[in-house]
Protein backbone atom coordinates (compact mmCIF):
# COMPACT_ATOMS: atom_id res chain seq x y z
CA UNK A 1 0.00 0.00 0.00
CA UNK A 2 0.97 3.47 -0.33
CA UNK A 3 1.91 4.62 3.17
CA UNK A 4 5.82 3.86 2.66
CA UNK A 5 5.30 6.42 -0.40
CA UNK A 6 5.26 9.50 1.69
CA UNK A 7 8.73 10.77 1.93
CA UNK A 8 9.92 10.52 6.00
CA UNK A 9 11.98 13.93 6.54
CA UNK A 10 13.54 15.65 9.44
CA UNK A 11 12.49 18.46 11.05
CA UNK A 12 12.30 21.73 9.22
CA UNK A 13 13.81 23.77 7.58
CA UNK A 14 14.19 22.14 4.81
CA UNK A 15 14.00 22.95 0.76
CA UNK A 16 11.32 21.48 -1.35
CA UNK A 17 11.17 21.25 -5.34
CA UNK A 18 7.19 21.48 -6.14
CA UNK A 19 7.04 19.77 -9.72
CA UNK A 20 3.73 19.87 -11.42
CA UNK A 21 3.12 18.70 -15.00
CA UNK A 22 0.13 17.79 -17.64
CA UNK A 23 1.98 14.96 -19.74
CA UNK A 24 1.97 14.93 -23.65
CA UNK A 25 -0.07 11.82 -25.19
CA UNK A 26 2.07 8.56 -25.40
CA UNK A 27 4.60 7.47 -23.85
CA UNK A 28 7.49 8.29 -25.88
CA UNK A 29 10.27 6.92 -23.23
CA UNK A 30 8.93 8.91 -20.01
CA UNK A 31 8.50 6.26 -17.83
CA UNK A 32 12.01 4.75 -18.01
CA UNK A 33 12.86 8.48 -17.78
CA UNK A 34 11.13 9.20 -14.75
CA UNK A 35 12.51 6.18 -12.74
CA UNK A 36 16.37 7.02 -13.88
CA UNK A 37 15.38 10.50 -12.56
CA UNK A 38 14.16 9.10 -9.12
CA UNK A 39 17.14 6.79 -9.30
CA UNK A 40 19.78 9.38 -9.87
CA UNK A 41 17.99 11.86 -6.99
CA UNK A 42 18.37 9.42 -4.57
CA UNK A 43 22.04 9.85 -5.25
CA UNK A 44 22.72 12.96 -4.78
CA UNK A 45 24.12 14.98 -1.63
CA UNK A 46 21.54 16.25 0.32
CA UNK A 47 18.44 14.85 -0.81
CA UNK A 48 15.40 14.00 2.10
CA UNK A 49 12.90 12.01 -0.09
CA UNK A 50 10.68 12.42 -3.15
CA UNK A 51 7.12 11.89 -3.65
CA UNK A 52 5.54 11.15 -6.54
CA UNK A 53 1.85 11.20 -7.95
CA UNK A 54 0.22 11.27 -11.40
CA UNK A 55 -3.66 10.67 -12.25
CA UNK A 56 -5.24 9.49 -15.07
CA UNK A 57 -6.07 12.68 -16.78
CA UNK A 58 -2.08 13.17 -17.10
CA UNK A 59 -1.26 15.74 -14.60
CA UNK A 60 0.89 14.98 -12.15
CA UNK A 61 2.63 16.34 -9.00
CA UNK A 62 6.40 15.42 -7.78
CA UNK A 63 7.95 17.19 -4.91
CA UNK A 64 10.98 16.26 -3.65
CA UNK A 65 13.18 17.58 -0.13
CA UNK A 66 16.35 18.62 0.15
CA UNK A 67 18.72 19.62 3.21
CA UNK A 68 19.76 22.77 1.22
CA UNK A 69 19.36 25.28 -1.94
CA UNK A 70 22.82 24.13 -2.90
CA UNK A 71 21.86 20.49 -2.85
CA UNK A 72 18.30 21.58 -5.44
CA UNK A 73 21.70 23.45 -7.40
CA UNK A 74 23.09 20.38 -7.96
CA UNK A 75 20.29 18.20 -8.36
CA UNK A 76 19.05 20.70 -10.90
CA UNK A 77 22.28 20.36 -13.65
CA UNK A 78 22.61 17.19 -13.16
CA UNK A 79 18.93 15.96 -14.20
CA UNK A 80 18.72 18.42 -16.89
CA UNK A 81 21.57 16.87 -18.64
CA UNK A 82 20.00 13.87 -18.13
CA UNK A 83 16.60 15.05 -19.57
CA UNK A 84 18.36 16.83 -22.18
CA UNK A 85 20.84 13.73 -23.22
CA UNK A 86 17.08 12.27 -24.16
CA UNK A 87 15.22 15.27 -25.72
CA UNK A 88 12.81 15.06 -22.98
CA UNK A 89 10.80 17.93 -21.81
CA UNK A 90 9.20 19.20 -25.26
CA UNK A 91 7.90 15.57 -26.21
CA UNK A 92 6.87 14.73 -22.34
CA UNK A 93 4.94 17.41 -21.14
CA UNK A 94 2.30 20.18 -22.29
CA UNK A 95 3.53 22.17 -19.34
CA UNK A 96 4.80 22.06 -16.53
CA UNK A 97 6.10 24.52 -13.15
CA UNK A 98 8.42 24.14 -11.01
CA UNK A 99 8.56 25.46 -7.33
CA UNK A 100 11.56 25.82 -4.86
CA UNK A 101 10.50 26.64 -1.72
CA UNK A 102 11.61 26.56 1.96
CA UNK A 103 9.04 24.26 4.41
CA UNK A 104 9.24 26.44 7.56
CA UNK A 105 7.09 23.99 9.23
CA UNK A 106 5.28 20.37 9.40
CA UNK A 107 2.55 18.25 11.00
CA UNK A 108 0.53 15.25 10.14
CA UNK A 109 -0.35 11.75 11.05
CA UNK A 110 1.83 9.06 11.28
CA UNK A 111 2.12 5.55 9.44
CA UNK A 112 0.24 3.00 12.03
CA UNK A 113 3.40 0.40 12.99
CA UNK B 1 -7.33 18.03 -20.76
CA UNK B 2 -5.06 18.65 -17.89
CA UNK B 3 -3.53 22.07 -18.58
CA UNK B 4 -5.91 24.04 -16.70
CA UNK B 5 -5.20 22.29 -13.81
CA UNK B 6 -2.05 23.71 -12.93
CA UNK B 7 -1.90 26.66 -11.26
CA UNK B 8 -1.36 29.96 -12.47
CA UNK B 9 0.35 31.56 -9.75
CA UNK B 10 1.73 35.56 -9.24
CA UNK B 11 5.55 35.90 -9.52
CA UNK B 12 7.17 34.72 -6.09
CA UNK B 13 7.40 35.07 -2.92
CA UNK B 14 4.06 33.59 -1.92
CA UNK B 15 3.09 30.17 0.20
CA UNK B 16 3.15 26.65 -0.54
CA UNK B 17 0.90 24.05 1.76
CA UNK B 18 1.53 20.52 0.23
CA UNK B 19 -0.38 17.89 1.44
CA UNK B 20 0.57 14.20 0.85
CA UNK B 21 -1.76 11.48 1.91
CA UNK B 22 -2.69 7.75 1.89
CA UNK B 23 -5.77 7.03 1.92
CA UNK B 24 -8.14 4.45 3.57
CA UNK B 25 -9.98 1.81 1.54
CA UNK B 26 -13.66 3.10 0.26
CA UNK B 27 -15.20 6.74 -0.12
CA UNK B 28 -16.89 7.12 3.68
CA UNK B 29 -17.93 10.66 2.27
CA UNK B 30 -14.48 11.66 1.11
CA UNK B 31 -14.81 12.44 -2.31
CA UNK B 32 -18.00 14.95 -1.47
CA UNK B 33 -15.68 16.46 1.26
CA UNK B 34 -12.49 16.92 -0.94
CA UNK B 35 -14.92 18.83 -3.18
CA UNK B 36 -16.38 20.66 -0.12
CA UNK B 37 -12.92 21.90 0.52
CA UNK B 38 -11.78 22.69 -2.71
CA UNK B 39 -14.37 25.42 -2.68
CA UNK B 40 -14.09 26.75 0.59
CA UNK B 41 -10.45 27.38 0.12
CA UNK B 42 -10.97 29.13 -3.37
CA UNK B 43 -13.57 31.28 -1.37
CA UNK B 44 -10.86 32.30 1.28
CA UNK B 45 -8.85 35.58 1.33
CA UNK B 46 -5.37 35.05 0.34
CA UNK B 47 -6.09 31.89 -1.85
CA UNK B 48 -3.97 31.60 -4.86
CA UNK B 49 -4.54 28.43 -6.48
CA UNK B 50 -4.63 24.62 -6.09
CA UNK B 51 -3.16 21.80 -7.44
CA UNK B 52 -4.10 18.15 -6.47
CA UNK B 53 -3.95 14.75 -7.73
CA UNK B 54 -4.48 11.09 -6.51
CA UNK B 55 -3.01 8.04 -7.88
CA UNK B 56 -4.50 4.45 -8.72
CA UNK B 57 -2.91 3.02 -5.17
CA UNK B 58 -4.66 5.80 -3.03
CA UNK B 59 -1.54 7.88 -2.51
CA UNK B 60 -2.55 11.62 -2.78
CA UNK B 61 -0.47 15.40 -3.09
CA UNK B 62 -2.43 18.43 -2.80
CA UNK B 63 -0.27 21.55 -3.25
CA UNK B 64 -2.22 24.93 -2.62
CA UNK B 65 -1.25 28.43 -2.68
CA UNK B 66 -1.31 31.24 -0.50
CA UNK B 67 -0.51 34.72 -0.53
CA UNK B 68 0.82 34.91 3.28
CA UNK B 69 0.93 32.94 6.44
CA UNK B 70 -2.47 34.70 7.64
CA UNK B 71 -3.99 33.29 4.82
CA UNK B 72 -2.91 30.00 5.49
CA UNK B 73 -3.84 29.85 9.29
CA UNK B 74 -7.40 31.13 8.07
CA UNK B 75 -7.80 28.47 5.78
CA UNK B 76 -6.42 25.94 8.17
CA UNK B 77 -8.83 27.53 10.82
CA UNK B 78 -11.68 26.78 8.58
CA UNK B 79 -11.14 23.72 6.67
CA UNK B 80 -10.57 22.05 10.15
CA UNK B 81 -13.48 23.00 11.39
CA UNK B 82 -15.65 21.38 8.28
CA UNK B 83 -13.35 18.18 8.59
CA UNK B 84 -14.08 17.90 11.69
CA UNK B 85 -17.99 18.32 11.53
CA UNK B 86 -17.67 15.03 9.25
CA UNK B 87 -15.72 13.03 11.48
CA UNK B 88 -12.86 13.00 8.60
CA UNK B 89 -9.24 12.23 9.07
CA UNK B 90 -9.27 9.32 11.24
CA UNK B 91 -11.68 7.48 8.52
CA UNK B 92 -9.85 8.59 5.66
CA UNK B 93 -6.09 8.85 6.06
CA UNK B 94 -3.95 5.96 7.04
CA UNK B 95 -1.65 8.85 7.12
CA UNK B 96 -0.78 12.25 6.07
CA UNK B 97 1.95 14.89 6.24
CA UNK B 98 1.18 18.79 6.00
CA UNK B 99 4.01 20.95 4.45
CA UNK B 100 4.04 24.75 4.90
CA UNK B 101 6.41 26.34 2.46
CA UNK B 102 7.59 29.80 1.36
CA UNK B 103 7.64 29.42 -2.70
CA UNK B 104 11.36 31.17 -2.85
CA UNK B 105 11.36 30.54 -7.09
CA UNK B 106 9.51 29.51 -10.14
CA UNK B 107 9.91 28.44 -13.82
CA UNK B 108 8.34 26.26 -16.35
CA UNK B 109 6.83 26.03 -19.64
CA UNK B 110 3.35 27.47 -20.30
CA UNK B 111 0.61 25.81 -21.91
CA UNK B 112 0.43 26.43 -25.81
CA UNK B 113 -2.45 28.88 -25.97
Amino acid sequence: MGTDRLARTPEPPYFAVIFTSARTDGDNGYAEMAEALVALASQQPGFLGIESVRGSDGVGITVSYWSSQEAIGNWKMNSEHLVAQRHGKAKWYQNFVVRVAKVERAYGKPPAE
